[in-house]
């Protein structure tokens, strides 16, 4: 919700029109991995987005999946599945005509070309542009780790022997292979993804919001992988934007603390992990490059770990206010303060940058995110990166002034297919050894 | 050179890396189109990029071209023809290695395979990331269209007959025909481009900027079109931005000449073109959501063209020094008026917008305008066609604050292959007839 480079009135983009987002897959092809992510960005954009998933459909109304369900003989259950299908898409519908909504995910298999052309033809109908997106996969250790992490985060197997839930998972990929045709409708607007980012076809996509689409869906994966945040140490003038004073004593021995903390971290997690799939990937840190960004990844660097510094990373620009305490902004500033309060987001004191400001600022960071590969500990400025975290939960834009990221804890996010799971663990140096 | 989203200190992205763009295909693929425009929008966003037109080598180094130059069966002229795309290549490699530059484009044909390993591998060796874009054209219409839109805008055929230059083209066409392979190496990073805009293929591709560029290119097509500039009519209150007053009955009298004037105006072209292949496309009427912008399209509405409100293109937010005159700026904010003396770009007043914020602001609206495939009039305030006007003309952002689209002329742009030209006329009650 953050960025908001094209807020309108009524939350609409000036008529680039309604759209509808198809999936279409077997399952563990990273459909729900792309159809979340791709509503964290479009809502991080400004966009009114939703995902209407199909399974989360099944699941409210069936407690349990009957034996047969996924039997792609079986008339009875393919009427039920339908049924349930068609609900979905008509509040979809529903949603975008009369509910304020711009983009509409619907996150499903949609494996036959009839079914699609259905879809499509009900959505053109309705003035609705739809835009179909493939999942491929043809590499079996990629489709492997998918249903492995299926077993972690899917609302179906909640309880189940991770053992049983891949067996179980195993089987409704091969029922639904029984009917799956890739796209082969030209007259469709497409997009095959093929192995998440190694291939993209894109076939008659027009618009803005769909070309927006498809450029975030380049930088994405969905490998496993873990993101550190950690503020950057205290410095000698912490309450001074312009100096970019050097850490204090205390701040270099936080930094000490945390590369410590962090390396006796990785190491538990790694013996943890002895005879689990989840592999060990290396560790890079970014930074800011401002000083005490910088140096509070000094002890990381001495360690062998690469250490890249990012402008953008820069903390929130405080103009005016910069040094001055509550007190002293209330006297200088009686108006300003007001107004911050407001709408504290947006605000920006007489030269300074607005969280807004900041977020856009972050975007080219955000694509990075997504693009990376390895395991990332962000160094920072608390601003940045209530920003960030922003992103990552998809939090509302009014919630980012007072996200808490507070030193000296190591907050480790691990995104899933279902959203980003959080772990804080606090930072001291008993904990490190 | 507007948008300046990722500005830095030495004018490289963070880490993003030097990248060198290669076109691939035919002749009359819209190559040039695409290296040129692709160009002016890395430039917008304010990423160092130049284009190296191995035609452009060619034509300074012979003044005329030898009978022989493109005959694929004769070897002196083919060594001749390597000879100056490796000078070429040379110089884009030290550009972006010592010369300031991050994304250089190599404008030629490579049609080979083997050209392409042979330029892939050099880039790499040097640490540059190369990506292929590849223009293929399957309908006739689009290459023989493209075919005679270089016989306007080519420097090869300046001064011809159009007849001879179209045939001296097309029999260069053939010859590239020859040896022409289309790129089936997967291990290349590469973008297809089918009916520039149709369908997309995008292998490999890796990396910010990589994915900015195809984002661009989706939104991309060079058919021929024309956009018309005009300032809104005077307003009742035309120094208060707050008030959004109706239009002045100068206003309206100078909407009701604009609408004349161009229905004359396009009448004329029409007449004139009656055996040209330039077909008359629809005019739609852009306007803000502002009362005099909106009021001036008035007349076109009841007229019965298409009016389209974009909120995006609302004027600059003066902030607090609306409503005051120079001199009252001067007494009120003297500070103010020296920085903004200083970056007239950058520069905020309190609680105003810079022509920077607008420029970012804009961006959808430069991609609308990018995909628009009829002919647009935007009726708006000078700030908001100053920032169209520098991404179209690719002027750097110093000169924006001082671009000069009076009322009351109409401004006609025509982009083509090398750049947009314009015409500027008049718009008075006589003129009009």
């Amino acid at each position: 919700m953050a960025a908001q480079l094209y807020k309108t009135e009524n939350g609409r983009l000036f008529h680039a029109g309604a759209v509808a987002i198809i999936t279409v897959g077997l399952p563990a092809r990273g459909k729900t991995h792309v159809s979340r992510s791709l509503c964290r960005y479009m809502r991080w954009m400004g966009v009114s987005t939703k995902v209407f998933s199909v399974g989360n459909y099944r699941r409210e109304r069936l407690r349990t999946i009957p034996e047969e369900y996924f039997d792609p003989n079986n008339k009875a259950a393919f009427a039920a599945r339908i049924r349930i299908a068609d609900d979905c898409l008509d509040d979809l519908i529903e949603w975008l005509q009369h509910g304020g909504g711009q983009v509409a995910i619907y996150d499903g298999n949609n494996v036959t070309e009839e079914r699609r052309r259905e879809i499509h033809d009900k959505l053109v109908n309705q003035d609705i542009h739809p835009l179909f997106i493939e999942s491929i996969c043809n590499k079996p250790e990629i489709v492997l780790a998918n249903i492995r992490s299926v077993k972690i985060s899917s609302p179906d197997y909640v309880g189940w022997e991770p053992e049983e839930a891949v067996k179980d998972y195993t089987k409704r990929i091969e029922q639904h292979k029984i009917n799956y045709e890739t796209i082969a409708d030209l007259s469709l607007p497409f997009v095959k993804l093929m192995n998440v980012g190694e291939q993209l076809i894109v076939n008659n996509v027009q618009g803005y919001l769909q070309s927006r689409v498809v450029y975030y869906l380049m930088n994405l994966h969905n490998r496993p992988r873990t993101i550190y945040f950690a503020r950057a140490g205290e410095s000698l003038n912490p309450n001074l934007y312009k100096v970019d004073a050097e850490l204090s004593p205390e701040g270099r021995q936080y930094a000490e603390n945390l590369k410590n903390f962090m390396i006796a971290y990785r190491e538990k997690k790694r013996t943890e992990a002895n005879n689990s799939e989840d592999q060990e990937r290396p560790l890079s840190i970014w930074t800011s490059t401002r000083k005490k960004s910088r140096q509070s990844a000094l002890p990381f660097a001495e360690a062998g770990f690469p250490v890249r510094q990012h402008s953008v990373l820069t903390q929130l620009n405080p103009g005016e206010v910069d040094g001055l305490t509550p007190e002293e902004i209330k006297q200088k500033f009686p108006e300003e303060v007001a107004r911050a309060r407001q709408d504290p987001y947006r605000h920006r004191y007489p030269r300074a940058e607005s969280y807004h400001d900041l977020a856009i600022r972050l975007e080219s960071i955000i694509m990075e995110l997504e693009r990376e590969k390895n395991d990332v500990l962000i160094i920072a400025h608390d601003t940045v990166l209530r920003c960030l975290y922003a992103y990552l939960f998809d939090r509302p834009e009014s919630e980012i002034p007072t996200i808490s990221i507070p030193r000296p804890f190591l907050v480790e996010i691990t995104p899933t297919a279902y959203g980003c799971k959080e772990t804080r663990m606090e930072i001291t140096p008993e904990s490190c050894v």
